[in-house]
């Protein structure tokens, strides 16, 4: 991919680098920042001049938009380091876009490529030192816009705020994953913004997923609203299923997002001759592929969990165990796209970008 | 209402108030706010003290996840002040309970009453210059809750801020109010958040109604996102009907606000003996009561708008004008309502409560 290059970029390096206080080998999952963040306002119709600046809290007024209204998006990408110390990103031209589109959903202006970009690109040279080395290492990136307007009327902000920040991380989830197929909540309305990376989609998620917890699951299977017969999404993952030797993945729609995972998934497993199938995926049909064997996997996927193979499922008052078994395509999938991006095998894609 | 009293409140007022600036004839709805705010933060699993301090900015870390989760609920009330300089509140009660409400379904703390009702008093007590007398003229009152909590993984805050601001208004619409009747968008999904005052579900929105701004429309009525047959909210308010001299709303649910105004209007309006309906309408039903001369009116009802008479709706390219009538049952309510508010009428509801 070409960059713009970005020609009016402000940086304020700090002296005072944070790095050697960090333990890379006990992350908590996005609780640790870089020592730099990018920030760039719009303000009366147009983008100012972005800056590079220590990461630190910023002052926001008390009305300011994003607080009452919950006009906010972002992105989730990640960073990697290969053997010759390179730094590589995955399909950012992806997340790019979306960025965008979710901008449009949210009566948002969009980013221009040159700040989102090539302001990533210049950031991620500042802190590549916080890219480490070695499968399971990962910069894990942020890019997000608020609502920085004045006043409490139910109407778009005039401001806004784009921002980066980054987090070195391991592995998102740990432990076995089972989960909970939704009979009463649900994540997203038809001609809702649930196909939009907005920050309202997701602490709506919140309370059904404390009380998935509280019966032992650790995310839900998200259904369809209207009819809870639809399986859509698992927690803020898109979810496939293999029964036989076919794997299951709904739709995108406007209630399902488009994720960049879910799309990498489902190309690298047409070119490993895996039997892929875009369609909806009821309920009962799963239920039935359970009882009779012929369910084999169940896996979440989403930048930042890559993976994520789940053990069981449970479903009005019954749970439902998986097989265990030896040839997960879960596991040769994720082999496959984690060797990409860590560049440990060849990208016959084109999906590596080059810091 | 017996108030509990705030023992622990540290107030630190300014000396320099900007009230002399503002011109209270020409205010733009939620714009000004007053010279003090209320501040409570929770941390490490309870509430500290709450302060009331001059209003300004404040600090927040870009990693909080208001920002990235849209963890946010706020409420809408007003004050009002009579002929002997006396200040009220409207049904605080229903406010102060919506919000808790509210909190439990965005996985976060309850606010204590003490903090919400006695602060707002306190607040109000301090700002009784802001609320002008003269019926029009109201103090719009902000109680919101924001995640303050660092960290981008989506899981619930730890910490929170809530806060109340204040911003004296006058009417919040101007001009002959078009609604369109949405085919396609929707505001709530079942199982979702659309009874919660949860920032995401207004930003949520913003751009189907700049496409209805397009159109000529001011706001749309929404109608059930799974068959769009339905009508639900109209914009931010809810929606009542007059077909001949019966008023009809639907009934609350998951998808719909369970509004103060709405709430008072049904109240007032059986008193009158008005015959008033709590039961879906059907668009089918609006349109053929359109074309038969049955439909009189139709009207919002929200805090802020009070009453909100519309004048004409969209739907499917076909617009349809209401009647001019003589005897506005919305304006009727609205008059019997707003005499209670501004004490210009007896209150037999034990409505209005005394700063």
């Amino acid at each position: 991919m070409e960059l713009k290059t970005l020609s009016d970029l402000e940086i304020i390096t700090t002296s005072n680098s944070k790095i050697n206080e960090v333990d890379f080998e006990n992350l908590t999952f996005g609780t640790v920042f870089t020592d730099h963040m990018l920030v760039c306002d719009f303000e009366n119709g147009k983008w100012e001049k972005p800056v590079i600046k220590p990461y630190a809290p910023f002052l926001i007024d008390p009305s300011a938009k994003v607080f009452h209204y919950g006009q906010a998006i972002f992105e989730g990408m990640k960073a990697f380091k290969d053997e010759q110390d390179d730094v590589w990103l995955f399909r950012p031209d992806e997340n790019f876009h979306r960025f965008n589109k979710s901008a449009t959903r949210m009566a948002m202006p969009e980013v221009p490529e040159d700040v989102f970009m090539g302001g990533l690109h210049k950031l991620l040279e500042i802190e590549k030192e916080w890219v480490k080395k070695g499968k399971g290492n990962t910069l894990y990136i942020r890019p997000f816009m608020i609502a920085t307007g004045h006043g409490v009327i139910a109407a778009p902000s005039q401001s806004y705020r784009f921002m980066i920040i980054l987090s070195p991380a391991r592995a998102y989830y740990s432990g076995e994953v089972k989960v909970v197929i939704a009979e009463h909540f649900s994540r997203a309305a038809n001609g809702g913004i649930g196909a939009a990376k907005a920050a309202g989609n997701y602490s709506a998620q919140f309370y059904p997923t404390k009380l998935a917890n509280d019966q032992g699951y650790q995310q839900i299977i998200w259904t369809d609203d209207a009819t809870h017969t639809k399986l859509e999404e698992a927690g803020t993952m898109n979810v496939f299923f293999r029964i036989n030797d076919t794997i299951y993945t709904a739709p995108t729609s406007e209630r399902i997002l488009d994720g960049v995972t879910r799309k990498s998934v489902i190309e690298l497993a047409k070119k490993e001759n895996i039997n892929v199938e875009v369609r909806s995926v009821l309920v009962e049909e799963l239920i039935a592929a359970a009882k009779d064997g012929s369910l084999k996997e169940i896996f979440g996927a989403g930048t930042a969990a890559v993976i994520n193979p789940i053990v069981g499922f449970g479903y009005k008052e019954e749970y439902f165990e998986l097989p265990k078994i030896e040839n997960s395509m879960a596991l040769e999938i994720k082999e496959k796209l984690t060797n990409i991006q860590y560049k440990l095998a060849e990208d016959t894609f084109g999906w590596t970008v080059k810091i």
